[in-house]
């Protein structure tokens, strides 16, 4: 929405005990504001406590908080990521996300007084993630503690029950968010084992309520996501920009190539039958998700429609290079924000897919994508970890599947190249990747 | 987003005591998701009362669940209701709304149990409304409730007296949604206040998300809200269809006379220096938009540009009558859902300036919008009482000002002609209606 939300700063204040998921919550939000186009850090106290005060005096009895000089050096480190965070808000930032346990009412009181006292325009909301479901924290720890740098060369089982005293610790002075205890107007979102309750108060604003929404999608329940393009078109093969054409001959081999490929994804059990298959409402893409045979039929979104290149549709690049030379030195010197004259631009495209974004995230069956090019370099940014600014250089060559399985924690992907003469199909591009580390983390 | 929701059939139940805005909540959804295209109904409780036993019988002691014939026969009513809901959405509706108090977890059981027995697939999601601010419920049953048919001749505030003695009636066998009392599983959300805090458990689902984003969005407070076209426009003019051509010279006279206006509306106190101002990308209306004068910068919105007309963009209608006569045929038979080649449809214009809906219900300042006559149709139909399938057809003049003051329970709307040689102001069109008794109301 442009700069609608502008006006205001806001900062999100994580509260939980460890292994509740906050730094998981803390990325995705971040990741999802930056694809929307505002800036968005996140301040991890964890990280900053490793850098100031090292990992070597890390057992659990740092945690505690009768340990009156452990409790001094936490704190510094806690104040030391906040002085970051203001300074990244007053630098240009748009959100900044405060990660760290917070589950005192004493240290959420000192982080609203600070940032009353420095920034001048902002508004402050807390989400308190509570899990009690033993399995989940088991894995989270499992997953992410052991293998942090607190823990390097501890064996797993002791590092394991050393964490769980350090969450004892935190416990001791735990005070869950409430209005009683922080305040009737304090904005806070309480998250119940992954999402399955809510409890919010005085939510408003519109990047809260954006937030709020996103939130409520998210699941961790792993399925595949594929990302296509339509086969080879006939403007594919002039090398023209947009219009509506048909596919080439070739264009409807890879679309018989592409149901034999699902058809194998369903008998390999990858996919299910209540799989969604999403295509535009353009011919190329239509033609190409309706030959999908897996008994389900698409959905046709006018949201998938290709970038529109408003004058410049139908033109070869050529075309558009005589007759357009100032608008291809625009769009080269900023192809993320270039609209064409009449058209969109990446960050147009970013905004009207976005419901389609929660439909996927939201969705806990597989989802098949059927789209255009520059609309699949969005979707497929948001998911992967491309920044926003790569968005408009990413690689989506036709006739190549894109297959991401997003956990909690890591990313797989494949991508399949499929040769619509020989029918072979070639996995290229198998990567996985982690979703917690996340190079968007501000790190001072 | 088009068919994606359509597989399943969602019940919306409302739960509270009587004066809780259970019947103005209800009207909201349900004009929310008509616009939307979704087909929606609401079944009000006790307008089946009321047509079923009458309203002689009507005082406190007829809602005392100690009443055993009163009993039974609110219970007929509110079966009835329910048949009558089940067939409508038997018959191709997307959700229907159970609009009565439902205060006990027996009767939500009972619904729940003939809801599964009688539609094979849908899902059933309950809405709270709790609300023990006494100035709210003291304003809701002096503004609805002293005014219906079952106080017809009732001195004001004897029928108040009468109707808290209702009240304390349904309080004695009042049971609030819960995991424990209601199932684990129970879909619910309990609004606090008038949306100061929620709580919402086990929601999944796209029509159920949207709607709570929906209502996390409503606030009471009456602000104004201005609908304007850009001035008149060199293709207004020659009666061509979109382009992006600059404002006439009358259409900028316009743009001075309409920061007359505002200014004049400043003064008066009827809008503050807060207001928001949201206008297209496009050069009409950017150009009428930033020469409003009253302190405050236009946000610029891609979602406010005009429908557009694809390929018959830039042509006179008599153009396209000649080129393209049987896609003006296909439009006027169906001007709702028609799409211009390459295009987009009133429905497609509809998904798309959705968040700029949500933008406004949130904001408590007055909010100016300067757009196009399709776009502001479009908004304006939500706002007013107007049905989806009137949308292409209302008339939004050249050089007019549309101001609409939406309360809880009344709309008050006014029309301003400004002539702009005179630059007189001639106020049309002054009206009030109901925002309660919505004609989407089904009744049996």
């Amino acid at each position: 929405m442009e700069s609608l939300a502008r006006d205001t700063k806001l900062v999100i204040g994580m509260v939980g005990l460890p292994a509740r998921g906050k730094t998981y919550i803390s990325r995705k939000i971040a990741r999802y504001l930056n694809w929307l186009g505002f800036k968005c850090g996140v301040f991890n106290i964890g990280e900053y406590r490793r850098m100031i005060c090292g990992t070597k005096e890390c057992t659990a009895d740092f945690f505690d908080p009768k340990n009156d000089e452990a409790v001094k050096a936490r704190n510094e480190c806690a104040n030391t990521a906040l002085v970051d965070l203001i300074k990244f808000l007053k630098e240009g930032g748009d959100v900044a996300i405060y990660d760290g346990t917070n589950t005192s009412i004493e240290r959420r009181k000192m982080v609203k007084q600070t940032l009353t006292e420095k920034i001048e325009s902002h508004s402050l909301m807390w989400i308190e993630s509570i899990c009690n479901e033993e399995k989940i924290i088991e894995t989270n720890i499992r997953m992410t503690k052991v293998s942090s740098p607190d823990y390097k060369d501890v064996d797993p089982d002791l590092a394991t029950r050393d964490f769980r005293e350090r969450i004892e610790q935190y416990r001791k002075k735990y005070e869950e968010l409430s209005k009683e205890g922080d305040g009737e107007n304090t904005a806070f979102i309480k998250l119940y084992d992954v999402g399955s309750q809510f409890i919010m108060n005085n939510i408003t604003g519109y990047i809260e309520s954006k937030v709020v929404s996103f939130l409520m999608n998210l699941h961790i329940t792993p399925r595949p996501i594929y990302f296509t393009r339509h086969g080879e078109s006939a403007f594919n093969i002039e090398d023209r920009v947009g219009g509506d054409p048909d596919l080439s001959e070739r264009g409807y081999k890879y679309a018989e190539r592409l149901s034999q490929f699902f058809r194998g994804e369903l008998e390999n059990g990858n996919i299910q039958k209540n799989t969604k298959i999403l295509t535009s409402t353009l011919k190329r893409a239509v033609h190409t998700a309706s030959m999908i045979e897996i008994g389900v039929k698409p959905v046709y979104l006018k949201s998938l429609d290709e970038l529109n290149a408003g004058t410049c549709d139908g033109m070869t690049y050529e075309e558009i290079a005589t007759r357009f030379p100032i608008e291809v030195k625009e769009r080269k010197s900023d192809k993320l924000n270039y609209r064409y004259p009449r058209g969109e631009s990446y960050l147009d495209v970013i905004q009207r897919i976005e419901p389609i974004i929660f439909e996927i995230e939201r969705s806990k069956q597989p989802v098949i994508v059927v789209a255009h090019q520059a609309v699949i370099r969005c979707l497929y940014a948001y998911f992967s970890k491309h920044d926003i600014m790569e968005i408009p250089y990413i690689s989506i060559p036709l006739h190549t599947v894109v297959k991401l399985i997003p956990g909690t924690y890591y990313a797989h992907e494949t991508n399949y190249k499929i040769d619509v003469e020989t029918g072979c199909v070639e996995e290229i591009n198998v990567v996985k990747y982690s979703l917690i580390e996340d190079y968007r983390s501000v790190k001072a």
